[in-house]
């Protein structure tokens, strides 16, 4: 099938969208091979978040990648790295969790990556080498990406895999017609409604947020939506506090 | 398509049937990397044609992959080491060289791969990280699979990729059951939310519901989280009431 014009510049869109998002990485040499994985694929844009220092001046060296090391963004925290995208999806290579997620193929929720990216921001996550990610990391993500193995992947390998299956669909993706709410919209959603349930005493005890921010990434909300639940949080929350 | 009894044989025949082959290696973290891919994807038999003899005693020792690399077996030649296989694929992540070769896509010639390897053995070659495999080690070759990207792969994220291909199409890609919350939930919440917005001011005129409902049906809920909300809804209109 010969690849039209337009069908390269969806494309290029496509691979400009996605955001590969290590989070607290470990090793350099991880951090190379990600990145070598990124420009063998054609992706560009790498997110750190809190990398071990050490691990991110080495890995600046590495020489496959140059480009896409010197253009990496490096933020503090999880929530800061994935503020402007509207579809934040986790990886795993384990199945043993008990899991809040629902947990898609890595085949299946390709697809549904690569139609979010014609039109939106993703952020694909890779947890640190020893541990993955963590309970409150998959607490931002609407759902996870299973790359179906037995034992636990070298990151490097991972964000290969995932790529490789990224590129190979295309063409096929058509873009998604709803546009997903950015992930800052979603925290905000999250923090009025913790303050809802705790002023009217649905809420006890502390620790219910990670629980709360599941509950809201699960809803996965277009755009629009997401503001009209603002709004009636924001409501509700006045009429809570003047009372 | 649930997978069948005989299905789940033959996949094991075809993992069985492939021999991995690295030529020349001189990365003991590759030829660690390359066992566990091979482990990750369920594949056993790796082949060594001489490799850097520091390179393998290190490799021994990866964590991830002990079994395979203790199984792994050394050849002094690549005529040797292929001697028993019945179709010999060579890969190349380039395509500057000038070809002798037909060169088949990873998707297109990983199918072809898997049906010689339902009942004979192939073997699938990977050349050194510096040079890839040579003209002499091409010879060997029926044909070459190109995994298309931009400059050389990594060694192990080659073999990453390429394993996951041959898994991917034998794989059962499919949606995660969710059970949906029925109707009589989602009635019930509209309901709830309705008259929590009224009460908190956030509607003013009638009409409203069927906005409502419709945004409520968008959610998509599962189940159980229809139930949290609505608990969550019952507790915020009893708090508005008593105030």
């Amino acid at each position: 099938m010969p690849r039209s014009p337009s069908g390269a510049v969806e494309h290029a869109i496509v691979r400009k969208n996605l955001r590969v998002v290590l989070v607290s990485t470990r090793n350099p040499l991880n951090i190379g091979a990600a990145a070598r994985a990124m420009r063998n694929f054609g992706f560009r844009h790498l997110r750190l978040v809190n990398p071990y220092k050490v691990a991110y001046q080495e890995a600046r060296s590495a020489v496959h990648a140059a480009e896409i090391l010197k253009e990496a963004e490096e933020f503090p925290t999880l929530a800061e790295a994935i503020a402007d995208c509207n579809l934040v999806v986790g990886t795993t290579s384990l199945g043993h969790r008990e899991l809040q997620h629902p947990l898609r193929s890595l085949e299946y929720g390709g697809r549904l990556i690569s139609k979010q990216l014609a039109s939106s921001k993703v952020a694909l996550l890779f947890g640190s080498e020893k541990f993955g990610l963590s309970n409150d990391d998959l607490s931002y993500c609407h759902w996870l990406l299973r790359i179906g193995t037995e034992g636990s992947m070298n990151l490097g390998q991972a964000v290969a895999v995932c790529l490789y299956e990224l590129t190979r669909q295309r063409g096929v993706a058509k873009p998604e017609p709803r546009k997903r709410a950015p992930a800052v919209d979603l925290e905000r959603l999250t923090g009025l409604l913790t303050g809802v349930l705790k002023q009217s005493g649905y809420i006890h005890s502390a620790g219910a947020d990670a629980k709360i921010r599941r509950l809201i990434r699960r809803l996965d909300l277009p755009a629009h939506d997401a503001e009209v639940w603002l709004g009636m949080l924001r409501q509700i929350k006045w009429k809570l506090t003047r009372e």
